[in-house]
């Protein structure tokens, strides 16, 4: 671990190494399918071309070891706030433990702050129960259910 | 009630109304100040200007009686889904019961499934279980934990 991690946005050429890590997960494994990369590319280029969508990833040694995404929602809730999201976090199996996640939030947080959010919101699934005592340490206040329905 | 509620995009002038909905609510009414419009205004443009918001508004003889807001929020998870999100749901408290609600569902699930969403989702205040119970009736799951951490 000579260098820290770095984090800058994803670019087309990271798109593998993103779907990778998403599908080395407990949850992630039953939805992605690596096998083929045009639908996670059409994705792609989706997010790039929104500017209230920052697909980032974080780099150690020129590789991927972490990634998630940040959403930017304006809304007339709470005074006209921005909120930001973040979704599709990851770090390496190979990373854990280093820090790289507290970096990642840390990142996430002051881009949030430069942006003028009220707000950073996140949900988590249920079962990820250290991913929740990592939140709360990170000041995350766990307020809220979070529904989802599936439409295909 | 001679005319059912039509839901349409929300418009500049729909803006203190949609405010009255968000302030009149329990947990709403500590974090709204109706009185400046100036903030609600400028958020409205922001959401107006971007094409993956939709602020809606349901009417009933020409009155506000409803609103919520849709993001369409690109990913790479799923196989590359995108996901729409529903914030900021009210519905007048003379509405409550009229079956309002589940009509505002049922127009933003439509619309989720027109623009090819492959998930709904959305948070909900831990302390409103009267809602929670309403959107498990609708085939919502509450898989999810909701972490928020204010910024301001």
């Amino acid at each position: 671990m000579t260098e820290p991690v770095t984090f800058a946005p994803a670019r087309a050429e990271d798109v593998p190494a993103i779907v990778a890590l998403l599908a080395d997960d407990q949850l992630g494994a039953a939805r992605e399918d690596a096998t083929d990369p045009t639908p996670y590319l059409t994705a792609f280029e989706a997010i790039d071309a929104d500017p209230g969508e920052l697909l980032m990833v974080g780099r150690r040694d020129g590789r991927v070891v972490a990634t998630f995404q940040l959403s930017f929602i304006p809304g007339l809730s709470r005074g006209g706030a921005i909120r930001a999201q973040i979704e599709a976090v990851r770090v390496h199996a190979d990373e854990r433990g280093n820090g790289v996640g507290a970096d990642l939030m840390a990142w996430a947080e002051a881009e949030a702050r430069r942006r003028g959010c009220a707000l950073l919101q996140l949900t988590s699934d249920a079962t990820r129960e250290d991913a929740h005592r990592f939140y709360e340490r990170l000041g995350y206040v766990p307020s809220h259910v979070g529904f989802k329905k599936r439409l295909t």
